[in-house]
């Protein structure tokens, strides 16, 4: 029961998997833009680009060549944040000046050899392929007794740091569980604890009833915008099965997730008809750390465009200093996305 | 003392006003940049400029006309996020969707009259009246006795969402404790419980003594990089004395801010001759909310660039969905600033 106006008035929402609140000004997005335009990239690349590190058969930063592969292509990030052989070794001063060593594996997988799609531009038996690679990686990752934490993420477009156009993601895998995934763990813990089932599952039945911020539902998964969005068309991917991590997912629920992800982000990009950049990722059980059952897989979208293919949100210094604050509803959002038609804008004009 | 090389070996670093971790790749600084470079803003502003809505005389968005100040001026943000008469409300269904109303007043600081200057570019004198103003704000939203906290701020250029360059601030006041807040709360209480002193006079002492990542150092207040630092540039101004907000500062105290906040803000423009984007804001006790004494007075500097004046750091997927990471170490982060020149860059080609 709402005892104010969810859609007029200035309200914080609780993020249930963080713990965190989000501070929502609806009324705020009649506000006039006079700030940063970002630039539209024109975006016509060749299939094949000899310049590109990643595309079949070109030379890397580190002298090898890539295969001439056909489908999906995994390696070790030339440039990894975390390293394989990274000693034990900490620091502490009087609690003030406090560090560990951290050791992991940074691993890139392009998701085609063709050098000008994009995971919405892919048929959905593609999609299913780089699916299956993420859930063979996590495996063979997960079979280092020291490696703790497992992020399989993909960063798109050059507004999201991304600096290689071809279709690309990445998997960190490391030794300690990363700060994210900590305060989700409690969360997500102390509810299975209280109620016998897993948060988000508790969470999608309550939004499959309310159908008030539901995207796509199908068979295995459903994406909706979350309630508690900080990003103005941020999305949540839940499977419908509660799983702990990708490794348990069939092939059936696998073509599934395919679907979804390539309806989803065909409708991303049909919104301001550009390829909707995004950063996205899975958040699922760390590895090799007890038992993790009260964890249920899901994916998360931060796509950061909120008027239009050049203007973005910035989460700068209110932001920064006291908390993340959107202007357009979670509703809203919902209702704009899933009003998006399901073939991609350039189907028509290709 | 440390047991392993700080400076080489991939690690994470405990913030300790948050008690959040971040992770420090300091081998990966040498990899190539291909991605997004930033517009250079060419910066030839006209002293007073006829379409801006901060300078004197012009007209703002509510219809009316502003003053013809000499110094600062202040005013309610015509787009207010936060609103002075939401009432109470508040939803929970299921502790799965959860909201409140959140109240509040947001008001924008007009730095001087000057449409051309920035804070590094302004004499101390009126970085001073600066100074003032922020005191007299603070001390009057706090006579509100529904205001529990209030949050001083600057987003400097427009790649940190700066939509007007006419050098302004913000100042949001509102009814909750924001997350931020919170964070750096429950982390200064139990120090201050278990040392009987602050926090930041703890860490202050110690990095005193260590002089690695200090910046500046006069009389009232040290400008240094903090151990735990996210973005590659960025500081932390911690005033000497332990005073829990802007109220307690003396005249003298006032002026020695003013100088500090000119020295840094200079150092910033000459590491990459470039007007030096940020978002910037004071952290200090909420208001109205009882017994405060544990707070330290200090103010948080996050600048985003990185390499240049156009390449920024990305905070994006790994950053997003696990655990904020930076490249360059803290210690030579604070060598760059610490050995610029003390005068502008500008100066000397007036
Ligand atoms: O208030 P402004 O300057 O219009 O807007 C700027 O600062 C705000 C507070 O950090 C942010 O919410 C906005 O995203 C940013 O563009
Ligand atoms: O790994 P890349 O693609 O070189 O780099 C990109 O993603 C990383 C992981 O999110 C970020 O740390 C970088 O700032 C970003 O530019």
């Amino acid at each position: 029961m709402l005892d104010f106006t969810i859609n007029d008035v200035p309200h914080t929402r609780l993020n249930i998997l963080t713990g965190e609140r989000i501070l929502v000004s609806p009324h705020r997005s009649k506000r006039p833009w006079q700030g940063q335009v970002e630039e539209l990239s024109l975006d016509k690349r060749p299939e094949y680009d000899p310049n590109c590190y990643l595309c079949p058969g070109n030379k890397r930063a580190d002298g090898s060549e890539n295969p001439y592969y056909k489908e999906s292509f995994v390696f070790v990030n030339d440039f990894s944040a975390l390293l394989k052989d990274t000693e034990e070794g900490n620091i502490n001063e009087e609690g003030l000046l406090v560090a560990e060593t951290e050791r992991g594996i940074c691993k890139v997988i392009a998701f085609t050899p063709r050098h000008d799609l994009t995971l919405p531009e892919m048929d959905v038996e593609d999609i299913k392929k780089v699916v299956d690679v993420w859930q063979s990686e996590f495996t063979s990752l997960a079979s280092n007794e020291w490696i703790k934490y497992i992020q399989i993420f993909e960063n798109k477009g050059s507004i999201m740091g991304c600096s290689n156009p071809h279709p690309h993601g990445q998997i960190w895998a490391e030794s300690k569980l990363p700060m994210e995934i900590l305060k989700e763990e409690k969360q997500q813990q102390e509810y299975f604890l209280k109620n016998k089932k897993s948060l988000l599952s508790g969470y999608l039945a309550l939004e499959l009833k309310k159908k008030e911020r539901i995207i796509i539902d199908n068979e295995h998964f459903v994406a909706l915008v979350p309630f508690w969005a900080a990003w103005p068309f941020e999305t949540l991917l839940i499977s419908k099965r509660h799983v702990t991590d990708i490794t348990e997912f069939s092939e059936e629920e696998k073509l599934d997730l395919a679907r979804t992800l390539q309806q989803l982000t065909i409708r991303y990009d049909n919104i301001f008809s550009t390829s909707f950049p995004y950063s996205a990722g899975m958040h699922q059980a760390p590895v090799n750390n007890g038992n993790q059952d009260f964890w249920h897989w899901h994916m998360h979208f931060y796509p950061p465009l909120l008027r239009s293919a050049t203007v973005k949100k910035f989460m700068v210094g209110y932001e920064m200093l006291a908390n993340p604050q959107r202007d357009i509803t979670a509703e809203k959002a919902a209702e704009i996305i899933r009003n998006q038609p399901t073939t991609h804008y350039k189907s028509n004009t290709k």
